[in-house]
């Protein structure tokens, strides 16, 4: 027998969103994550993993293991309980924040999700699977290792190499050491940050950072983080309490992710010390600082709101201090830069990620991802979380540590590796979707509506409508048109007259009998593409609408 | 008398563009380039600035200075010579790629284009003007010294400070110590990177790597870089022909900026050392170096078509070595991703900007902006060239240097600084638009053209057109549906069918009397709106074309 290793999920990061370990009749799952879209995604919220081939094999899956609780990792359960509802393993800060996502989504009360402590084993059919903590940019953030009969699987989730975490847990050496004593066949590791060189700095770093600033600023502090970024969230009310500041809290998610975690004691902060949003303005302002969401310039975020004087509560003032404790992600550059523009046009002195040291990120870079795999000195090597260059400099590094080339894996997700503790290969390729979820809606593009809504963007529409009578052929009504987003289409009435009267010549043409119905739909179009071209050199989506008499 | 200072251009990017120098009836321009679209201007090629101002004072416009070749600072020639046809002045090689520019929109013939040597001063009314050198990633780069009567105002052009430029021509620290015993009453200096701490890499860095990774790859290798960046394309000229490579060019912008920049000795290469891309198969592969576009990852450029398997002439192998000499333009980030991603895929070993040294940029860094500062010691200080929080930093550093908090002006495009001896202040603000380029249509958007493109790129359109009479109302076709980029309306008739229904209703109100015409427009459409949120949770836009039979 042979252990099969399936990466699911979209086109572009491999095996980052959804992972099946399948041996015999058994499957288990590690994460089950969303994608956030890019430019290409057009009106699209996020996009899930294609699960067709777990639908298909529903009765293999026995249970899904959570690494650790950020959006990328657990936001598909909702999308996935409904058609596979197994078992979800996972460490308690992780659980809790599914169980919010599953309530939010009123799956909940059908779903079981079970709190595992690290190093606890969970026997699924010929597998024994145990977390062992590693260090992220989230607590409780976990790796897996899987004992199949045919040897020890190590998925390391995300993860860094944090000597000095906020919360003094540090990745589990003793774990891993044992793994390695025990022979590890396979490892799949993390690649995030595998184009990077050196050591990721410690969550630390930051924490020095924030406290400089927060004890030197004379006036009113706001910071913006990610709603998940506990550490950070606790490091920002350690300064602030340190430095006898009072705590307000803005931004829906910001508010319910902080309760949940001082409710399970996972943020520690005086009760005293955390105030409402209204009360803050009865305190001088440098006895003050405000926890904000926004750091991506999403466009409905506290900190973006006030950026553009639109907050409720806050408005930005000469003297203020702002943090943006956070790295744009790719593709909201340009939401990002445009805030803190905005921020600095109202006065305020904004620290961010470019300028001073207020954040680092979760991954391991190279010479962490080298301790891993010396560590563990796999036989076999799958680079995952990440795109294709990504991995590769991953292999690369893998190779460089003393893997064979043969036994590394550069897999596309939907390929399928088979391995058994002599040999891996790839067996068979399944094909893969991304599916798009836009608010409640959830669909697989067929192509066209992504193209369409692409072309639509860049050019706009156009929309002739008329009216003809078959029998005898006739004009009803004259040919009228509309448009959208289209240039010299405004205030330029010349064009729409032209584009009317040559409408006008093709009805002529039908009701004198040269052209008939569908001739006169496809000549009518392509003309008037051409005398559009023609016009304004631009190449709007042109819709020709002849209604019929009844 | 004062001067005043005015930057025009579009909202983001201040002074970056074109700048005006006023001083009693005359005007002298700096720039005149274009800006690259972002995420938010759709179906846009580039944006030029806004000459309104220029136009009306048309006859105070004296000369346009040029300070480099780069796009955005030449970009917005040809549409500005139509409307003002005053000399340009530039050094050789700017003025060569201006030529090229003006000869491609046919104005050449009408233009004046003069080339001045750095250091020979041009009378222009009461203004004295010399360029000076200065490094930048495009040789023949100067900065401009502007005499006045009220003193002495320099503008550095982008500019870094590189000790060991590939054409040996460094900065002149002799016109800029001359300057400073003269007295510098006002300073304006590019701030693009003045965020970033410490000193900008030199150009021979780049050199040093990529002679590296040509002399010891073992098969072809494929150099895509910047068609303007021609030091860089001589280092990798040098370091193929020291290796024994013949070289091949691919892609139109690259063949042209060479051949001009070798007929002008701007480079020079071996004539037997460059070979045409048809003749390259003849060689054996490790003989061969091909120099290509494609490095932002433009969609038709050379790198692009090799990494999708459609170039004519190269198909990527496993063995290929491809070196891409620059680092993504914000927004371009996911094009060039993806290609790169594609390269690996093809099995070709990938040398990029995040993983190896072969690229630097052409902007200072703040040692060296504090350097220009300290050289120059100036009374008035303005940071051009950058987003808002860029200037911020920028001032920093000055008022850090030793300028007066209050000579220090972040201005905002259309801002009019007036300045004289004693004082600076901003006097007034002239309002700009962005104006947007499209094939060869020209167009500053009324503010609905983006909107309806963003809305419709989101969300999509359903078109409901029927026929009424109106005398007596009756019903002439039945509701017709059509869409365009709208989820659920593939292969969903019931929908389709729900929503021609319910148009059913609305027109059989009219007929009955119940409602008139203009109710039933707004009626319906805003029925549609409602009825189609509630089947699909998404709101496309809805346009109802009821024709009216003459």
């Amino acid at each position: 027998m042979s252990i099969r290793i399936i990466p699911l999920g979209g086109l572009d990061e491999i095996g980052k969103n959804i992972l099946a370990i399948e041996y015999k009749n058994q499957i288990i799952v590690i994460d089950a994550g969303l994608k956030f879209p890019n430019e290409q995604s057009l009106g699209v919220d996020f996009i899930i993993p294609d699960i067709s081939y777990l639908i298909k094999n529903k009765k293999k899956v026995k249970a899904i293991f959570i690494t650790h609780g950020h959006e990328d990792h657990i936001g598909a359960l909702p999308y996935i309980i409904p058609h596979i509802n197994v078992p979800i393993y996972s460490s308690k800060l992780t659980g809790n924040l599914i169980n919010v996502k599953l309530k939010d989504a009123k799956l909940l009360s059908e779903s079981k999700v079970n709190f595992v402590e690290p190093r606890k084993s969970i026997k699924i059919g010929k597998f024994s699977i145990e977390f062992f903590r590693v260090c992220h940019s989230i607590p409780d953030a976990m790796g897996i290792a899987v004992r199949t009969p045919d040897g020890l699987i190590i998925h390391t989730g995300d993860f860094k190499i944090d000597h000095t975490p906020v919360d003094n847990k540090i990745i589990d050496f003793q774990a891993l050491s044992e793994y390695a004593s025990e022979g590890v066949l396979l490892l799949c590791s993390d690649s995030t940050y595998a184009e990077v060189s050196g050591y990721t700095p410690s969550e630390k770093v930051v924490g020095e950072t924030l406290d400089r600033i927060i004890s030197t600023s004379k006036s009113r502090i706001i910071v913006a983080t990610f709603a998940s970024q506990i550490s950070r969230v606790q490091q920002v009310i350690n300064s602030a309490v340190k430095n006898s500041r009072k705590i307000a809290i803005t931004g829906r998610s910001m508010m319910k992710n902080i309760t949940m975690a001082t409710n399970t004691r996972y943020i520690n902060a005086p009760k005293e010390s955390i105030i409402s949003i209204k009360k803050i303005k009865e305190i001088p302002k440098n006895e003050t600082l405000i926890l904000a969401t926004g750091a991506q310039g999403e466009p409905t975020s506290a900190l973006v709101k006030m950026s553009k004087n639109q907050h409720n509560e806050i408005n930005i003032e000469k003297k203020d201090t702002i943090i943006i404790s956070a790295s744009p992600i790719p593709g909201n550059e340009t939401l990002v830069s445009k805030t803190i523009d905005n921020l600095f046009k109202l006065g305020a002195e904004v620290f961010h990620s470019k300028t001073s040291f207020v954040h680092v990120h979760g991954h391991a870079s190279q010479e962490e991802l080298k301790l891993m795999l010396n560590l563990l000195k796999p036989k076999f090597f799958i680079p995952i979380h990440g795109e294709f260059r990504h991995l590769y400099a991953h292999g690369k590094l893998a190779y460089e540590s003393g893997i064979e080339k043969s036994n590394i894996f550069l897999l596309n997700n939907g390929d399928v590796l088979d391995v058994n503790n002599q040999t891996g290969q790839i067996v068979d390729s399944i094909p893969q979707n991304e599916i798009f979820v836009n608010g409640n809606s959830i669909w697989q593009d067929p192509g066209n509506i992504m193209n369409e809504r692409i072309n639509l963007s860049k050019n706009g529409i156009i929309i002739l409508s008329a009216t003809i009578g078959t029998n005898p052929p006739s004009i009803i009504s004259n040919p009228k048109i509309s448009s959208m987003g289209v240039v010299d289409f405004y205030q330029n009435n010349k064009i729409t007259e032209m584009l009317k009267s040559n409408a006008q010549t093709y009805l002529e043409k039908y009701i004198s009998n040269e052209i008939d119905l569908d001739t006169l739909n496809i000549e009518l179009e392509s003309s008037l593409v051409k005398l559009v071209y023609k016009q304004t050199f631009q190449k709007p989506k042109i819709l020709v609408e002849i209604n019929i008499k009844k």
